[in-house]
């Protein structure tokens, strides 16, 4: 279980994932401070694109990374660290062939987005998460949240991304 | 030359490349029939996302494909073919290895978008394109518009999706 906590966590980091969800809808988990958050935010799928990631081994994850409004306009002027109200969303799916394409093209050369595995989000909130330099963590699998011993994991690997606000996915242009 | 036109064509067609770029602003190449797209669609990067693409061996190519409203609307409700004023957007990088978040994962496992190569559009326009499926082709690098010859690869190769209305990528849920 400890390999597997530690491995998402990887895989996590390796995304840039967090969320902001704001006071109107932000969800503390139990204890006294609110590190995580609970919540989808409504929306991200129309959010605009940051990047795009992958993650080989077993991971095998590839990963489209959006943004809200605040989110992007922070990346595009370079504003760090982000701003209160940025989210950056994580959509995680399978590395998966595309034997289709690879029909067309006559080699196997072709991978596209698979079946979906997760949904990540950093919300950035400097006074309600505090704790966790100034981003709440979110994890969602299948439209529900990842336990706490899970979400700890977060916090610890983006820590190491300091130099870039606890971010890791930089802005394709 | 013909196998480098070849290369690309194949990534064209891998990524499900498109442009509409509607009787306002589009351009007609040299000859009588508007086949090619040569200016690139405004505001694209903000467009929602469609899904995202990785092509192997030569390419080494990573890809965010977007669409407009019109496009993603279409994707969402399954409508086929793409009514007209539909326009996909393919941007490529290089699939490129991330050493700052490998040293941070302690293994090779991250890739990410590298130096920006291209980016192709497909647009829908039934009847200015007709000759080609209903679709007009651009592919632009550094701002500029592909030369005829190679524009002329991208039917040939999309022709091969019919099934799909000559669109090669599936949305990511």
């Amino acid at each position: 279980m400890k390999v597997i906590v530690f491995a998402v966590a990887f895989m996590a980091a390796a995304t840039g994932v967090v969320t902001y969800i704001g006071p109107a809808y932000g969800q503390a988990n139990s204890g006294s401070a609110p590190i995580f958050v609970n919540e989808i935010p409504p929306g991200y799928r129309d959010w605009g694109l940051i990047s795009v990631a992958h993650e080989e081994g077993s991971f095998n994850s590839f990963a489209a990374v959006l943004g809200n409004d605040v989110a992007i306009k922070a990346y595009r002027e370079g504003t760090r660290p982000f701003p209160d109200g940025a989210i950056i969303a994580s959509l995680h799916y399978s590395h998966t062939p595309s034997e289709e394409n690879n029909k067309v093209f006559g080699q196997r050369q072709s991978f596209i987005a698979g079946s979906p595995t997760n949904v990540q989000f950093m919300v950035k909130d400097t006074k309600k998460y505090a704790a966790t330099g100034g981003w709440g963590f979110a994890h969602f699998k299948d439209g529900r949240p990842a336990d706490d011993t899970f979400m700890k994991t977060c916090f610890a690997c983006h820590n190491q991304a300091k130099d870039r606000d606890l971010v890791f996915t930089r802005y394709a242009p």
